[in-house]
């Protein structure tokens, strides 16, 4: 019995995703590890009830005089003006319940605004990898992982996670890797998940995160499938869809 | 005590290139596995005196017309008016004794020309990974491999020659891995390099060659440290330079 099956991509950088034939009705995953889809899973599951990603620091500004809450964060580090820095812990619920929130990071958003020209956008990350699988496998649909990358460049943490969601899919559905990245993310999540807190001990962001006194998000961050929140860019805000569709 | 270091960087992508703060003194490896970097290494092996790299058909044509050899490929095939594909095997001593041979590939000539403005550039593949590490080490600089790539995507036969000729200049000296890029390839190579032949079954690159019936030089292309030849570019015109320095 022949059975259809969906084609998983991965791009290492958002410098290299025009080179990637997509089809229009693919899903777009966003990965940015650390830590701007770690922090929006954060924000929606401590219920904020839409997220708008913007990609410059004066778009920002121009909402927080309009009142409205405001995530920023630059080269890993909280800016002035902004509500909230990036980090997952930030997002708590008695600050957010009921509010939109503003979002702008060095590479998170940037990737969200190159991805919306090519399919329907979804946040990716560690913690919700598992409730991102199982809603990707009911669209029934070809996905391309878009790793945000840190200011162009390839990186491990974003890497491993691709590989971490191309298992989750190929175990469930027909869904096989469609090309040189996505088998490579697989083979480096098999090196990677049996200790992931130490592997990723190595990687160039997390000694950046320890120099700004800021990696205290390690272990939530790397905490596989903890929560069920599935955001989706919907129109121009980022919603949680797990319990629409 | 203190030793000096060196870091060894990774580029996946030629398009990636400029991300990366080179130093002036680097030395920057070329890898385009299948084929160029393969195919370079066979041509001086069997006598080619140097090799013109040139990034387009219309220079290659030029220097046709002016009776020099030309090996010129495009999407994987010999362009017509070419004396040579770009399979290692068409370099043969009794063509290439004493001559020289312009040469042209999709992705490796044009890298090439990228590498140029930013160190001294050094050919590497398989076949040539310890000769080329041992030199690398003699010059005592820091090392930039830029994979060739295919059509600005990632490789994994690329990827996976720079996690082995890592693995071989973190053995010899003071080498160590200076990005995520780096880290990732060394990894991908110790999956890789238990069963290499095998392992490279998975990759796009090996799928267009057999469709193209050009994967006879597979078992030549994924032997380690066949040749001793270090290609290295002078000039406009690449030389065995194992036995000058």
């Amino acid at each position: 019995m022949a059975t259809t099956s969906f084609t998983i991509e991965v791009c290492f950088s958002p410098r290299l995703f025009k080179y990637i034939q997509t089809r229009e009705d693919c899903i777009v995953v966003v990965a940015d590890v650390l830590r701007a889809s770690t922090s929006i899973c954060s924000a929606l599951r401590n219920g904020a009830i839409k997220i708008l990603p913007v990609a410059t620091l004066q778009e920002a500004m121009k909402f927080k005089e309009k009142g409205l809450l405001v995530a920023a964060e630059r080269n890993g580090a909280k800016v002035d003006f902004a509500d909230f820095g990036n980090s997952p812990f930030d997002f708590i619920p008695n600050k957010l319940k009921g509010k939109i929130l503003v979002y702008t990071t060095t590479n998170g958003t940037r990737a969200i605004e190159i991805a919306r020209e090519a399919g329907t956008v979804a946040i990716g990350s560690f913690v919700n990898r598992h409730a991102l699988s199982k809603w990707i496998v009911r669209q029934a649909k070809p996905v391309v992982i878009l790793c945000a990358g840190w200011k162009n460049q390839f990186n491990l943490e974003d890497a491993v996670f691709c590989g971490s969601l191309i298992e989750s899919l190929v175990a469930q559905k027909e869904y096989v890797t469609g090309c040189d990245s996505s088998s490579a993310a697989l083979d480096l999540w098999s090196v990677a998940k049996g200790n992931l807190l130490q592997y990723i001990e190595k990687t160039s962001h997390r000694k950046r995160l320890k120099l700004l006194g800021a990696d205290d998000v390690l272990e939530h961050t790397f905490t596989l499938d903890s929560t069920d929140v599935v955001p989706v860019l919907d129109g121009d805000y980022i919603r949680d869809v797990s319990r629409i569709i």
